[in-house]
């Protein structure tokens, strides 16, 4: 199958990302970050959590943040709803769209937002009629499609399950998540073949870890299988709740969109642009993060080195 | 095109990941590991260079290396050698195989091995003779294939064109690599399509560099290809003279082999033993490798523990 020729970026740092941080991040911080990366290209964003501030603190301004950015025509801003309580502050926000997680393994969707799977089933079905009502766009994640913490494997039947259920309330927007970086290339590919041969109307993305590397390998393979929307996250911020110390989270943002523009595919995303926006959250964070292309920089920067370079010694020669 | 079924990883550690270090690692430390990579099943790994040790002070050793390992049946000892005079004492020393480099930049050459490329050319034809007349194996590296650092794109057709000329002395293995990491996965289906088609008698393998974190996506891209060899690095270990500083290098072995593994292709080496010998590595260094693997664990031993807290769970219970 050819590669999608144009792909779409979600960025998930401000919400995935930030939410993983102790230290409270200021608001007019984080919607500089996130104004620079709509600048950078990126043209769909999780922005913040309507989650409870008593769960996670650094998540407190979500009105704020929602009121600070620069709405820019053509992006969509989407926020993180647990439940029914944050999908209203999400409207009342004016998000473009909300999404809600729900996880296959019924010990981690407990844990995850205390509601059994069957409740987080129902939960959504509410969600997207509320969506509708106010006309704001609905979307389900299903986590740990590829394994879980706390269950280990998780069965393919379980999410192809999960899936039809939510497409029969109506959701055409399913993301399926790795959320703890366990999938492989050949079983991306499968459960993607699968999931778009059964469901060939909902539009499926994907949201990868790169706990154990295989992120970008992860989504060559679904670039493969047709998949042209992916998650990742400025920096590679953030991560599971349940990630080893020293393990990282997200796919970096500049490691994808350098490895899409590399190979030719479109994705009106400048790589430099996204790395002004991670050196704000590394300058404010104070620590490096694991992000190669930050490190390393691009191709292109080093190519335009030896170029500047031998103009200097033929001039000089 | 289906995947190989078997794949063939050639450990460089203990040659290109050591000779970057500065801090002498001591001979039993070196044997240590290389004896630990053959137990986790290594089956061909570059050991050292016998390169003038004034120039790689950390390769003085390259013969007490080479005389300390536990040479085992099936193992392929390789020995890097940079002209003719390494080649008689990578032979007299009892090598398997010798690896030569060659690079398609004129200037790089010249600084990498006090070379012209036609000077190596020569070299390369005479060390092809000296390893059949001694029945030691001689392979061909044809670096920077991907782009330069002094010189930048490298026009695919000199890569054709020098792979011609070294296949035209005798060389049925052939090594392309991307000493810098500036390859995409588009890039490198070109690149082992056309040398594959062009050279259907040649055994084509590549090392990789994960400097722009693009290492493993590489990798599948060449797997599509039906290439079934590749260069990684314990705790990816090494890198290109020129990387910039807080950069990375090689592809961590334990890294690849985990891909590999994960998706069924059949490698032969185990995952945690490739761990134990990094950690060998990482102990003596004295600071974290920049492998994902080493720093998460594997997805196996993930689930081990959430089947051993679920029995545990159901015998309180």
């Amino acid at each position: 199958m050819a590669l999608p020729a144009q792909v779409t970026i979600v960025e998930v740092g401000p919400r995935d990302g930030f939410q993983m941080e102790k230290t409270f991040i200021p608001t007019e911080t984080k919607v500089a970050i996130i104004d620079g990366l709509v600048r950078a290209g990126i043209r769909r964003m999780e922005v913040t959590s309507f989650v409870n501030p008593k769960v996670i603190e650094q998540m407190r301004d979500a009105e704020e943040v929602m009121r600070a950015v620069d709405r820019t025509r053509g992006v969509v801003y989407i926020g993180l709803v647990p439940n029914l309580k944050g999908a209203q502050r999400a409207i009342a926000a004016g998000v473009d769209a909300m999404k809600i997680v729900i996880c296959p393994s019924q010990s981690y969707n407990l844990r995850n937002v205390g509601m059994t799977v069957e409740e987080s089933l129902r939960t959504c079905e509410e969600l997207i009629a509320l969506g509708r009502a106010n006309d704001v766009e609905a979307e389900v994640v299903i986590g740990l499609s590829f394994g879980c913490p706390l269950e280990g494997p998780i069965p393919e039947d379980r999410i192809v399950d999960l899936t039809g259920k939510v497409v029969a309330m109506g959701y055409s927007e399913v993301s399926i998540a790795d959320s703890i970086g366990v999938a492989n290339p050949s079983q991306v590919r499968r459960m993607m073949r699968r999931l778009q041969d059964g469901f060939p109307r909902v539009h499926f993305s994907l949201h990868l870890h790169n706990t154990r590397g295989l992120g970008l390998a992860n989504v060559l393979a679904a670039l493969d299988e047709g998949i042209d929307t992916f998650d990742s996250s400025i920096g590679g911020l953030g991560g599971s709740p349940v990630v080893v110390a020293g393990a990282t989270g997200n796919i970096p943002t500049e490691d994808l969109v350098n490895m899409l523009n590399e190979m030719g595919l479109g994705t009106g995303i400048d790589t430099e642009g996204v790395m002004v926006a991670s050196r704000m959250a590394q300058d404010f964070l104070g620590r490096p993060l694991p992000s190669f292309v930050l490190a390393a920089g691009t191709r292109e920067r080093l190519f335009r080195r030896a170029r500047e370079r031998q103009e200097a010694q033929r001039a000089t020669g």
